[in-house]
């Protein structure tokens, strides 16, 4: 972070080169920074990649760091200790096909992650960047999936973190943050609040990387690993359909990002694909803009069960918007009644319980199959990005024992009908 | 299940060649049994293996299927729709061993697996060879993790699933299970009472498969692949000292089994290895036989928050003390709050969050170093096989934010003592 007058640092993250504005397309050197100085729009990372080929990235590690060379982490990144997620099972899920009326579907269960959300992509890729860029402390606003990711990769790493929550959230989100021991604040006021305060703070402390603050640029590329997995999972090819949750749609658009990255370099095909996108109708800002024909998304107060994808104003929602309109997908939104049906759906047919976020995910799917959105026939790809067991009070009305009985034989013949 | 008189069916399960009594030795064909017809002694898979080399295996499905010859199963069993578990992080943990003070520690990370601990190994071995051997429906008497196992294996295979639980145990493991959609069925009386109501109902049943009783055999040989893939996930080679939780000491016996033949096979050299085992001082009734020099174990009530390792009356205890005698490692046990210092320990040392049995492990191996059993020295790996989002209650008390402030940088400065 020091920078001496005249000389600019150089920082090694790979095959990054520059930051780069998205709405004016001012370009500056890799930095700390996440907003253009000419025209506060986001900044996103610029590559000049290599050579890189299929059999390179199948010798790599286990994780995300086989991808390496399409990130902005240096080359050495896997010698660091961190949590070393990625490579998560992708599901052929025939049974939930079949009850969808789908020919080919796959489902992508970031389940398995670490802390068992796709967050710790996103977490991993950031802190690999804070430790080039000169960071010393892990940080984030966060409600939920976040924070876990947060505090745990930097307990990983021998980090300091500081994490700060709304005071209100549920005690289950707040235990498995706590138990990794950094410093986590809880704030009295919601989210947005929390978000404002973490700005503040970014600005004041130099070695503090809010992960999805001021290292926002890094932090998002992380999410192009689902991308990358997804097509190296069906044998280096791009699936025709993928439906991704949004929240501050940062996702998605990464993970458009990456198919193209892999049909740019050659190592995939560039066969078209068409990008989906799922809200609650809670908080479906993204969603009501893309109904409405707006290419700006309208601010929101979220009122959900889906609360990790609960941000009202969404960062990425224009480009967003973009990615569906160029590859032909759509936007839906699904009811909470909806979201519960959906985690019980999946659960039901491929034993993948998930939290509110997946139950989103699955939910709009039926729906775009339903409004003859999604085509039935074509390959498809569902983003399940969090853990059922982090939202147990969504099923808690739903979901039960069959029957409660005496210890005998006969007594469970009866409960179950025979 | 139907044999008919004279001709004995014979069953594709991959290289598995019979069942041997492993207290006298005596042999029978493949078949759905679990007890010796001799002397009632438990019955033992035995192998036929062909030529089974390194790469191969590494050119295998990147879960538990990768090790197919070695398990019995047939060759085609990752055709079927199964839950995929497996190949889960092997992390060297530094800053641990710092924190312990030995040399070089690795953890075995089974919180990846899809239902968040090992039970998904066992289950989906069990499936396999249920499936060939003529069973239609997967049953388990559990407590918990076996329950969520087996209830997300059936939903995914398709199979009809009844699941057997005291009707007592906690909301968040009832649903967690219950949302599988599978007979679950609460009864009333302890998990001794759910456990023999199993084996009467197996019994009867003749196409329903309990998992951990009926297919035991099968089942157990799932933890074998623990030891696969520490050595694997090494280099192809044994690490010196392994800590294991033990409940019925199945796990502990197979690892052990899984090294053996690794050697043999030529898969690895056969250096030696210490196997430790770790229980909770309230229900320690291996620990307690191992520590008074009996080969038989005395059955205890459990008393402890370690319920996934609460089996008073552990089935495989003799032969858990045959495996640790034999390689001269140790076993120990540790109190309640010992645990929950565990649970912590890992969590801040090395951002990895799991159950109580994992706080078990990480006791135990603290305390074995302590009292010099475990050489501080050698190469260790501690076996982490739950996730600590099903035990939130052990760590309620104890962990929480640091502090809760209104939303402003001093009061977060404050807070952090600045
Ligand atoms: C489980 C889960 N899925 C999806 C998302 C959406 O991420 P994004 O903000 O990149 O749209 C989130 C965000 O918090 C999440 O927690
Ligand atoms: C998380 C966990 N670890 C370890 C064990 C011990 O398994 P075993 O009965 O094979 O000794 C269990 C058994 O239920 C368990 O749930
Ligand atoms: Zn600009
Ligand atoms: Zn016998």
């Amino acid at each position: 972070m020091t920078t001496t007058v005249g000389a600019p640092t150089t920082f090694d993250l790979g095959p990054a080169q520059a930051l780069s504005c998205r709405e004016c397309g001012h370009q500056i050197p890799l930095a700390p920074e996440f907003a253009c100085a000419e025209c506060f729009g986001p900044l996103e990372v610029k590559y000049s990649f290599g050579e890189i080929r299929r059999e390179d990235i199948e010798a790599g590690p286990k994780n995300i760091w086989r991808y390496r060379d399409l990130l902005p982490v240096p080359s050495d990144v896997d010698t660091y200790p961190n949590t070393e997620p990625g490579l998560t099972r992708l599901v052929k899920a025939d049974r939930l096909a079949a009850a969808l009326g789908v020919k080919s579907l796959w489902v992508k269960d970031d389940t398995g992650n670490p802390t068992h959300s796709f967050k710790d992509r996103v977490v991993a890729v950031a802190l690999a960047a804070a430790r080039q860029l000169g960071f010393r402390v892990l940080a984030c606003p966060s409600t939920g999936n976040l924070a876990n990711a947060t505090a745990a990769a930097a307990a990983r790493a021998g980090w300091e973190s500081v994490v700060l929550i709304p005071s209100s959230l549920e005690k289950a989100k707040i235990l498995t943050t706590a138990v990794y021991d950094g410093a986590l604040i809880a704030v009295d006021g919601n989210y947005d609040d929390v978000n404002r305060l973490a700005t503040e703070l970014a600005a004041e402390h130099e070695d503090w990387a809010f992960v999805n603050v001021n290292v926002r640029p890094y932090y998002a590329e992380g999410s192009k690993t689902l991308a990358f997995e997804i097509a190296e999972q069906l044998g280096w090819r791009l699936p025709q359909q993928v439906v991704v949750p949004i929240a501050s749609g940062a996702q998605l658009t990464k993970v458009d990002k990456g198919f193209r990255e892999l049909g740019t370099l050659g190592l995939v095909e560039e066969t078209p694909y068409r990008v989906f996108g799922a809200q609650a109708t809670g908080c479906s800002p993204v969603s009501a803009a893309y109904k409405a024909g707006h290419d700006v998304v309208q601010p929101v107060r979220p009122d959900t069960i889906a609360r990790s994808l609960a941000i009202g104003a969404p960062a990425d929602g224009p480009y967003v918007l973009d990615v569906v309109n160029r590859t032909n997908g759509a936007i839906e939104d699904v009811s909470d009644e909806e979201v519960v049906e959906g985690i019980r759906l999946l659960a039901r047919t491929e034993g993948i319980f998930t939290e509110t976020a997946g139950g989103v995910t699955v939910a709009t799917a039926k729906k775009l199959i339903e409004t003859g959105k999604l085509d039935p026939e074509a390959e498809t790809v569902l983003l399940i990005t969090g853990d059922g067991l982090k939202t147990l009070d969504a099923i808690e009305a739903k979901v039960g024992p069959r029957a409660t009985v005496p210890p005998s034989a006969d007594a469970v013949h009866q409960a179950l009908g025979f």
